[in-house]
């Protein structure tokens, strides 16, 4: 019966959608209750008291759906609040830092990895902690890059103004000589033909997205609640604008959605 | 003793203090207690039921401060919640849409006035409204700039890439003849310079914020309640990131301002 249970997936946006990507991929039985606070985006400037006051909201909301696992699809939340988080609640939980750390670190030959994120994520430096937590030796160089996240929601994904901006942002990183870039920020994977072509072939980009999959797969099995087989259904809620987010997540996501619901997301 | 209540100025975030600015000019002697709701920002972006909710919890608050009218010094929040507002409370309440839509009917030689805003304000279609209530033969040509508020949080006012993205947005708006553009965001009096530049002097730029603080005064002195001499007290309270808004409004205020103080605006 639990095996049955949806995964809850959260992110402050569209972000998260590029989990989900992953997700149907790589999990392609499981069924599937996403919330995108559409509402209170973007999470990556905003405090960490906020954010874990509004994680916890969310945490709350999906509960009431039954969820037999939660998937931090944000890195500004994971970073911020996915520690208190697992102290409520008694079902298996994971976020997107872990997984893109431990591949980097698996990843780079030289030893200097470079990660972009949020300024949120950046100034918590939760992945300088977890990469020397695996290597203590690794050199972590990492840049705030808080008008990517902007351009994404506009959707100039596909623009040489976009490209100057990626250029100026990066400029820091590539001088450290890093051989291994992290995409620390659900947004960015959306932006990756423009960073890989910046950064060049000799640097490795990494996103987390796939590895949070990769990981959420074996834990799922480990657990025993992994589902296998059947069809799957996908349920998507946000806090504000609905139809908006309903065509970006028909232009990224490989399935057909059923209409999003809005949640007020503040009573939870 | 009303005479001495302050004036309550509300704004999704940083943009208001445009208006608080002029407000110091114009009225100085006037007390002002500013709430700006860095934990949601930006507004421009969301949906109306979610801006009208959130508008009424920020008058909920400054009603608790004893204020004797309020001034909505957001576009967004102008647009869509200042009819629902006017008819909760019984103090005097004005927005920025009236002013500059009149200020830009007085100041067209051509007929033609252009409006640069937020994606709200321009879907809720209020300027042409409020302009052709005035005069019913002008031409209105709006266009919605919603990344160069992200350019303006993030300090880049003076910067290449903001100039292209302006650019851009204005082109279309420049076409169209117009001898007159509206800054319908109150993020935009701080990209005054770039924007003048790019449209040239023979079109007039009309800063709501100047004509805003200008309505105010008359209403005051209409209402009986104008604070005419006397020191004014400034406080200011937000809903996230204290220490950040501090610096940003000490950058634009001409006053020294005291500790910016957190509210749980969630709870009014």
């Amino acid at each position: 019966m639990q095996i049955d249970a949806p995964i809850g997936v959260f992110d402050s946006g569209v972000g998260g959608l590029t989990v989900v990507r992953e997700m149907i991929r790589q999990l392609p039985s499981e069924n599937i209750v996403y919330f995108g606070d559409t509402a209170r985006v973007p999470y990556g400037t905003k405090s960490r008291d906020t954010i874990i006051s509004y994680s916890e909201q969310i945490v709350n909301f999906l509960m009431t759906k039954q969820v037999k696992a939660i998937v931090v699809a944000c890195n500004t939340a994971t970073s911020y609040a996915l520690d208190v988080l697992k102290e409520k609640i008694d079902i298996p939980i994971i976020g997107v830092v872990r997984p893109g750390a431990l591949t980097a670190v698996n990843t780079t030959r030289n030893g200097k990895v470079g990660v972009i994120a949020t300024e949120g994520t950046v100034g918590s430096g939760i992945y300088p902690e977890v990469i020397r937590e695996y290597n203590p030796d690794i050199q972590v160089i990492q840049k705030a890059c808080p008008l990517l996240v902007s351009f994404v929601e506009e959707g100039w994904t596909d623009d040489p103004v976009t490209d100057e901006v990626a250029r100026r942002y990066l400029r820091s990183v590539q001088n450290s000589g890093v051989d291994t870039l992290v995409l620390g920020c659900t947004h960015f994977p959306l932006l990756r033909k423009a960073i890989g072509k910046l950064v060049g072939d000799q640097v490795t980009l990494v996103n987390p997205a796939y590895e949070t999959a990769r990981s959420l797969k074996e834990l799922l099995i480990k657990e025993g609640i992994y589902r296998e087989t059947g069809e799957p259904s996908y349920h998507f809620f946000v806090s504000d604008g609905a139809d908006k987010f309903s065509r970006f997540a028909n232009s990224i996501l490989p399935v057909d959605l059923v209409p999003t619901r809005l949640v007020p997301i503040e009573n939870y």
